[in-house]
């Protein structure tokens, strides 16, 4: 059964290009469709076209339908082509014409999309929660491992002293960036579509305030056109935002993998958090954070598959507009996975004692040596001279005894500063 | 001369090849460039390490450059590899050792970096405005055109009513939404990286809360790794805002040139903005409009470059991201030029009429007959097939009679609720 | 079991996220795991680390494994992580130590490197033979189309007489650019890179020309680490082989999706091949097409994947190559069926006759009328002058009647030797 | 002057907005403008459009114009709109009426489009030439250092020993997989589009394979609309092989940052090719690797711009083309600048002799450990708990003395083979 089957057979193979694993996906967004068939419904006994007793069936209906979502009991067969057409279905066998008039003054079009904003809405917050979680991670151990000195390299050559606080709250402060993008992305989805219809809106004298607050959007997209337009606009909008934070994690990644290195040995994990090779026996490879840093790059990845679904097309619906949901939601259940594990994994970081005085980490200090210079009067670009000649002369004595005093410098790192920038 | 001479020559292919063309690049940071220089100045006699003499040499010599590059007598010859040396030398030849002393407690890293941020403020603050006055312009158009019937497609096939009211509105509600992302990349590059130094801070007691004030920058970055992170964090957020905002633009464009074709005919515009073709006397292309496309798709595409140039690289400075200014310069110079076009060329559309009672769009108004009978009573889903049966059998007539009424439709534009959504 | 399992309980959840979705992805290479292991088995019998007994027991444990596959009764259970792992298992399980001994000299780097090699190589093959299906399906339609004529555009503006015999035709010529590229595709990974063991190679002396004939490798990557390095660049080329064929197949699915719409009404399809609205009985909407261009673009996206997920990684295996594979064998999936789509749905396109005397095409022969100009005597320049001024002062009369007959024109498509440029 | 000029006066900021900077970028396309003109000259008098004497005089003009762009005094002043007006104009200045003939039969479309494969085809030569230098280069280094160890990492863990023969080979033998990708390019461009004119041929009886045989294209693009759609096929095309290339060059740009970094140790390079910082007097900064790698990451992101400027768009030209012009040019220059800087700098390494006794080195030998217990007979399983437990126990001792025979292996590095396999 197909909303649109005019009673002409279709050859089974375009079925299934045309279906594709919607059925899968649309498990995903089967809970939002029934809140906003029940939103809808309730506005259309408001105007009028439902009567009480009809919205109550439909309420009964919807809410059994939800029972099975919350229950995992749910799902939709073969005959259906989506989940839309599935709820439609059931709705009509219990309760035959009433079942059909939920339809009334919509389309699928508009099922979906305000399905679709309402899952976004909520995985956004959850993942701005995530990201809050590990951000207060980071600072803590920033905070625990503020003394530990680490070599700073600029061209991953050793350049000045840093600290594991330091580094810690440095990506704690740049995930705050990466939530300014999250919450415009939330901007972005939490806006009522609903009434679009096919994306020209309906000659119905739908109440659209009403579904707006029935479904707890904080405004509406009022343009009809507009709404119909969020398809595209908000996996953008979100692939763009998850794929900046992807792109911070990646780096943290990168340099915990780095810093896992033999060469560098900065840190370790414990055994649980490592994994072994099939022929090297010593190995304790660096698996998670390769996978996060990989599923990372994958994410940031998505929205260019986004726009190039959409790109250069005439405004109205598409049905290219369909592929663009299966590696939006997966993008999305990653990136929870992704947050969840390294928050796991994070906190069990094994900071190792760095030996400062090894030959190789000597020039560390020569700016500070440079600066006690300049104190004593010496212009800066002498007190380089001087101390570029005696590296080359080899006379030059690392000067460790400099304290860094300013703000977010390794002896100030402001850690409640900021925690205060962050916008939730 | 190059700051980092340690009097070796360097083979000339090779410095071109490092140098690039930063000296043409640089005049766009120049002033701000000296901005930051003249903080710095007054921040270094604040503590103590500059007189009140000196600074006042230092900001003698630094008006004198802001009034040159003001003026367009400011260049970068070729023995200098950048604005920095430049500016430098200049202060040097002038003040001799005060000239060197400005350079005290900072590093080129910091001058380009807190220069790049200033210069980014500037221009997110100035496409915002723009963007605004597009906005505009586009909810003026609606207001003119709100009565002119336009047909409304789904799949590039007729579907629904919709009118150039709608049209016009919808970019420009969808604008609103781009908005929220310029804003969040305002937020990222309004934070004061200045005192990161080469990545990692100063061993001077520098105080980056004067020069915060002075600059007028919100907030500061106050972890200096985090500061240094802003390189490559500042394009690609800045990328994702403006590729966002070209989306829309490009999206709009693609409709001007198919609407301006023969075969719809919607629009057209004076001679001034059409151009010709050196074969056919007849044609009157949207070359302006092609443009605004592709130059939109140019810019979405910026993004990706900004992440393949940062992506994987450990944290601390890579001479990488010295490749991140060109594109980014001129994307945003772009995006300035395609805002002012597109507002200048869009309010001297034409709107045709355009007859619906044309055969081919006849079927436009079956919704609307479908819904003036479950109005009257009958089942959505029997409406929709007796529209059907009646399309099959030749007997159908259209009903355009039809008044859209509810929120964001054709008969309820919403304007001045759209207008009072944009953010700033 | 997991085959780097020291004994040591790994978190649930982490080991979730390490696996992924490999026990499903890995059906597809399972095939030629089994092939690989059969000639790995072999070439160790011939070096004496295998006796022949042993082998032969190999053998019979590996055939009775490809018969499993053949049949669809193999499955991969959630106690190993891979297939690798589990065909191991298998063996072991019967045979014993023999079964543990074929894992000697290589390592399971090397059982997925030469297993996608093999998929990838076979995939290819299969890709270009249904390119060629659809080329030739594309010539056959220029010839049955070749005297019927359609407007040309140029900028979607009414240009100069085209015909759907160029059109069809020019769609075909284009496919050989695209199997350059998948030649050069199928050359990356037509090498065999098993020997590679880790990356580095094997003490053991074996034989790899042996493994090379074996597997019916054209050649092998003779450095273990270019074999290795295999990873990545085979995806990445392979991503941006089909990414150029489906960028082709995208653009023709757009073409067709424009001349369905009514205010084209250049082609059509049988109901079988279009859908109907949820909303709007009249519709045939054009959803094989516009999901053949949206998955074509999807493609597109998949070398954007490909290239962040492996971008700036040093040399030597990483984790994060497992990921390619998942998106990168659902693209292969998707571009088999895309191709037999669209080969299928194309051969039952309708022509309509189109009506080159409407008012809209009348330009369409100025160029013809120009030339007629020339030939008799004018130059070009006033001839364009004066077909211009006709236009302005409405008095051109379109001249239909000239033939075109160089090379490549409408009338003289030329499609024997196109289909003499196909290289395969 | 420009050639669609009718007249009209067109809004001068409108004018550089259209115009852009084609005037400095067709410098590097006017050769082959003239080239093409004079080609197309030819075939107009072979088919009795232009007389002899007629041609003679465009020779002459065109052989002048030749002359001025090889001794680089011929330029693109603000009247002309891009090379090709100014060509024309300056013909028509000197031969009048013969001049304006040269336009016969042919539109810019066309002039573009031959003039722009010729250059690609010529760049594209240059650039399999450079690359091959450079693979020449690297066998060099290879057998120079075929017995100097390396560590061999995976997971960026110690893994097994690898060689700097190893190492330098490898990216050269991956270097062939690129050139195949070049190779499909070259064969791409290597096609005649003269003669598509606007795109859909002309209604003049040209010898389009008369202008094949004088340009030495190896063959036509016969369809004319085909021919038009390089535009857009031959940037992605070659963005696309470029951009492969510069993969593999990236790559190994980043492991010579790596084994530069005191952590590593492993290289190093005399001072000229590295340089210095503004405040670190010690550093020797691998920028010519880092921009090496940065400005081939730049290049890799080319294609997304080719394919977003042309995705989506329904055949015939459209303006959007003109913008792929101005960094597809600036990628191929810097592609020739990269090959060359690489080739120079890289056989200036130094090669450092790396203490493999050092502790964090002494797993490299497991493996072999494991293959001897092996070949005494034991499991490799067995073989690989014993050496595990070896390590668990700090019973250990490795066995350094293994040769590695394999083909491609340390100790058989194939170079003969490898240098056997370049295409060219």
């Amino acid at each position: 059964m197909k909303l649109w089957d005019k009673g002409i057979s279709i050859d089974k193979k375009i079925e299934q290009f045309t279906v594709g694993n919607d059925r899968d996906i649309d498990l995903h967004i089967a809970k939002y469709d029934v809140q906003a068939s029940l939103a809808h419904a309730k506005m259309l006994q408001s105007i009028g076209i439902l009567t009480t007793e009809e919205l109550q069936q439909l309420e009964k209906g919807l809410e059994d339908l939800a029972s099975q979502i919350e229950n995992a009991t749910f799902s939709i067969d073969n005959q259906f082509e989506d989940v839309h057409s599935k709820i439609e279905f059931e709705l009509t066998k219990t309760y035959d014409d009433v079942g059909k008039k939920i339809h009334t003054a919509r389309s699928r079009n508009d099922q979906v999309l305000v399905a679709l904003q309402l899952f976004y809405k909520a995985e956004l917050i959850n993942i701005i929660s995530k990201t809050k979680d590990f951000f207060e991670t980071l600072l803590e151990l920033a905070e625990t491992h503020k003394k530990a000195l680490l070599p700073g390299y600029t061209h991953l050559q050793v350049a000045m002293p840093s600290s594991f606080g330091l580094w810690f709250s440095a990506y704690a402060e740049v995930l705050i960036d990466d939530v300014h993008l999250l919450d415009a992305a939330l901007k972005t989805v939490d806006q009522n579509p609903l009434g679009s219809a096919a994306g020209y809106g309906s000659s119905f004298p739908i109440d659209r305030q009403l579904t707006t607050q029935l479904l707890e959007f904080s405004t509406l997209k009022y343009n009809v056109v507009a709404a119909q337009m969020s398809r595209g606009k908000s996996e953008r909008t979100i692939a763009l935002a998850i794929g900046s934070l992807a792109n911070t994690l990646a780096r943290f990644a990168m340099d915990i993998c780095l810093y896992m290195s033999q060469n560098f040995g900065f840190i370790s994990f414990p055994d649980e958090l490592t994994t072994g090779s099939s022929i090297m026996p010593h190995k304790k490879n660096p698996d998670v954070f390769e996978l996060i840093r990989g599923k990372s790059n994958k994410i940031q990845a998505l929205h260019h598959e986004m726009v190039l679904i959409t790109n250069n097309l005439p405004s109205g619906y598409h049905r290219d507009y369909q592929l663009l949901k299966e590696n939006m939601i997966s993008a999305i259940m990653d990136m929870q996975d992704i947050l969840e594990i390294f928050n796991y994994s994070i906190k069990q970081i094994e900071v190792k004692s760095i030996d400062l005085n090894d030959e190789k980490y000597q020039y560390l200090f020569t700016v500070d040596n440079i600066n006690t210079l300049v104190e004593n009067g010496i212009s800066f670009r002498e007190a380089y001279q001087k101390i570029g000649s005696d590296l080359q002369n080899g006379t030059y004595k690392p000067d460790t005894s400099k304290e860094h005093t300013h703000i977010g410098s390794i002896g100030n790192l402001c850690l409640e500063e900021i925690k205060n920038k962050f916008p939730y």
